[in-house]
């Protein structure tokens, strides 16, 4: 089998070698040739069979599924029997390189080997059907599978943490961990909660319930639960018909790209948001809704890839320990390696850690890391029935042990690379189309010159056998798996060369 | 293995007839004789082997995790390997008999031999694994497990569901559904969303983000998250520092048990709350906050297993419908069969479906059925990454397919009135200790004289090898799997009993 996979890739790299003519080409086939694929019997490419994706088993499966669900968003039926590493099938055959997996939650792609093996464990196949309320009752090896899992790729500073089972209810949860550190700033150590507190809270009112307040910025997505959907800024549709709540928006900078050629406009993008953000706490702090934290993505996806400098998020965080608000990184889609380190905001040398760190997607389970003083003292505080679900812990374990054999970490740079040199050659050839790469590892994207030309890219994409997303107004963004290899990404953009040139 | 089972069932209704001297006691022997264990080889009842619990080695693992997570709600380590049907395993070798059953979330206990079977399968193994963002890319499998799985059980007249992960991102989305529908009907048929609502709902002011709000219950339990957290009233340590909303909450029924004995109190009380519900919608309209939905509890769990009768459900809904209000039924800890019916509010004969029903727990993966006019008619309105776990639905297909060849919703009610009689007659020989005993099916709690006695009988009953529960101020809540036989519950009783003699 593994001979198998060797000839694939050798062919796949003959081809590629042979597509040469492109103008980022000159990709040096003898590294390639070197390079073991990840997953053996990968697909060597996509197939396309038919004349429009959907195709006529999605189409009918949709109708089917209409009667039951609302389906107005879902692109694709997919058969992930069949589906492997990098690539999807879809229920009509087509086989897809996929470069948005899943919204950016399969950290080693399809029907991973060493992820199908865990199953083969009875011990695992219990753990994954007896799901225990994990506030209450964990299993004997507990603590073992959080510190080979979470705790083995920690922040850095950040020893605690809090699993819970999604993205939501991480930053959901977070929030509260925040108002009630800060809280107890408030009362002052030794403090006792009052019974005016107590019951007053039990009618959602103040000072049990106080007016506490979290600072997010413009462009912003943090989830859609009714504190997350507050903080969240980045499309109407998520936002539309719901109540909200009277909370500081920052601007995020908007940076001008290249960037080496507007190193000064960009410092001043910078200069401009972080007063904001200051005056901004001042402002709510006067008028009694005191800003309890900052919460931030550090590169913001769903509102279009937008990023900002280290330098930034160095400000920023002294403008928070400045006002005696916390920090907190959503690291839900960058966590997990895709920007070449484990954690996205490792990039920005920070002088200490943040106060909390979200995750999710990629990391299986949802929940936060975060400094001594955010746990709560009491029980019962942060809580719920299941507080996340070790079946994903175990996955995770596994995840773990494959990103460190395999230097996933290492093939992301390796790979981010290979793409980034390749959109930015592209995007000279077809400035007319694309525009503004940008990113860190494999969590890049470019804009199309507006929405109908991103949409187009997006689509047409798809009909040569890559699967990607969109997000933002008019970006492309890429979210490979960390299995994505440099002769998937020279495949990625051998297909979008032949696009553009269409276009 | 089977003749084991049957032996050591003999052994234990040999055990139980022996201690036939109890008041509640003459169970017939006969017919439980005649009662296959629905589980083979459980043990044949509790064995206690540390003097206290938790013992030495959960008290070791303790320590353990507390240098990485808050463990203050944590009571036991289990070994989930060694836990079968009804009964857990500690780490310290204690065998106890779970009648808590996690929160109320294992419908089928503990490694129920069919859910073990499921991963034996290597297409389910590769579902678990090839976790998909539902919304946008379902399997192709996704329709039929649900018509086998949710859509199999779904209650009379609701024929539209949307997955989710959990209990709180289920009401949480519920709400989304019933602003959604109320601000459409505001809006008047065919009417198009303007460009002000459009900008406004981005930073969280009106028109876009119009101030709806939900008419909750005091007493209630609805999850943690910031919507759901407004909609709870149960106890301070949930809400406590949590900023929140001023929504309107009516008093829920307190009734005087016995029941039979209470009539016209109880319809009386009834009357008053209801009364409380109209005036409050009509307050909360009154001031520009329309009230667009009204959540409850079939049974208030949480809160104290608080009943209402199905006169109140009845007449809330029709209030409901006066007032042009949702009526959203939270069956995440009544829903999926331990009332003895599949939903409780099926015990209610409302003369219509209620708008929503949330589910969670017991059905393992979260979500929320509703009339069509509850689907969002856009996508990406109710929405986020994973929307459920297809891992989740392909364990409830099988255990929806267990509880119909068992015939589990019988063995529920059978097994809750050997409860409900034991508990009757316990209630009147020890009236200092124990009072108020009420359910439906197996969900049933009892209230200890106080708190402390509450407690007191919570852990006795565990040196006794009985693992339960407490909620609300003073009650004991019984929370069994559907696979509790009546010989658990008589050992259950008899265990009680021996408590309640030694108090």
């Amino acid at each position: 089998m593994y001979r198998n996979a060797i000839n694939q890739l050798k062919n796949h790299v003959t081809r590629n070698t042979l597509a040469a003519g492109s103008v980022r080409g000159q990709q040096t086939a003898a590294k390639l040739a070197n390079q073991r694929p990840l997953i053996a019997n990968e697909p060597s490419g996509p197939m396309i069979v038919t004349d429009s994706i959907p195709g006529p088993v999605s189409n009918s499966k949709l109708e089917e599924l209409s009667q039951i669900q609302e389906t107005h968003s879902i692109q694709l039926f997919l058969d992930y029997n069949r589906s492997l590493g990098n690539y999807i099938v879809d229920v009509d055959g087509n086989i897809l390189l996929d470069v948005y997996t899943q919204i950016s939650s399969m950290p080693l792609g399809y029907s991973h080997p060493d992820l199908l093996k865990l199953l083969n464990n009875a011990d695992n196949v219990r753990s994954f059907i007896n799901r225990p309320a994990l506030g209450a009752f964990p299993g004997t090896d507990w603590a073992d599978r959080l510190k080979n899992s979470l705790m083995a790729v920690s922040p850095p500073g950040l020893q605690h943490l809090c699993t819970m089972a999604c993205g939501s209810c991480s930053n959901e949860n977070a929030f509260k961990a925040i108002y009630m550190w800060y809280r107890n700033k408030e009362r002052g150590p030794g403090a006792t909660v009052t019974q005016e507190e107590l019951e007053s809270c039990m009618v959602n009112k103040q000072p049990g319930s106080p007016p506490y307040t979290l600072l997010s910025f413009m462009g912003a997505f943090h989830g859609r639960t009714m504190g997350c959907l507050t903080a969240t800024h980045s499309k109407a549709i998520h936002k539309l018909d719901i109540p909200s709540i009277d909370w500081p928006m920052a601007p995020f900078p908007k940076y001008k790209y290249p960037l080496e050629e507007h190193t000064r406009e960009n410092a001043e993008e910078d200069r401009k948001c972080l007063e904001m953000v200051e005056d901004l706490i001042h402002q709510y702090n006067k008028k009694g809704t005191p800003v309890a934290g900052i919460i931030i993505e550090p590169i913001q996806a769903e509102g279009g890839d937008n990023h900002a400098s280290p330098e930034f998020f160095q400000n920023l965080q002294q403008i928070a320990k400045r006002n005696g608000s916390a920090l907190l990184i959503d690291e839900v889609q960058t966590g997990g390696g895709p920007t070449g380190k484990f954690w996205a905001h490792e990039h920005f040398n920070l002088p200490e850690a943040p106060d909390i760190v979200t995750f999710s997607k990629k990391m299986l389970t949802g929940g936060y890391y975060c400094k001594k003083e955010f746990l709560p003292t009491q029980g019962y505080r942060i809580y719920n029935t299941w507080m996340g679900d070790p079946g994903k812990v175990i996955m995770l374990e596994e995840v773990v042990r494959v990103i460190k054999r395999d230097n996933l970490l290492e093939n992301v740079q390796e790979c981010g690379d290979v793409l980034m040199k390749g959109l930015n050659a592209l995007e000279k050839q077809y400035p007319q189309h694309i525009n503004s790469t940008r990113g860190r590892g494999t969590f890049i994207a470019f804009d199309g010159s507006d929405a109908a030309k991103r949409d187009a890219i997006v689509g047409k994409l798809k009909m040569k056998g890559i699967h990607s997303g969109g997000c933002g107004d008019k970006a492309v963004r890429l979210r490979p798996a960390l299995i994505f290899q440099p002769h998937h990404a020279n495949m990625f953009l051998d297909k979008l060369e032949s696009v553009l040139s269409e276009l």
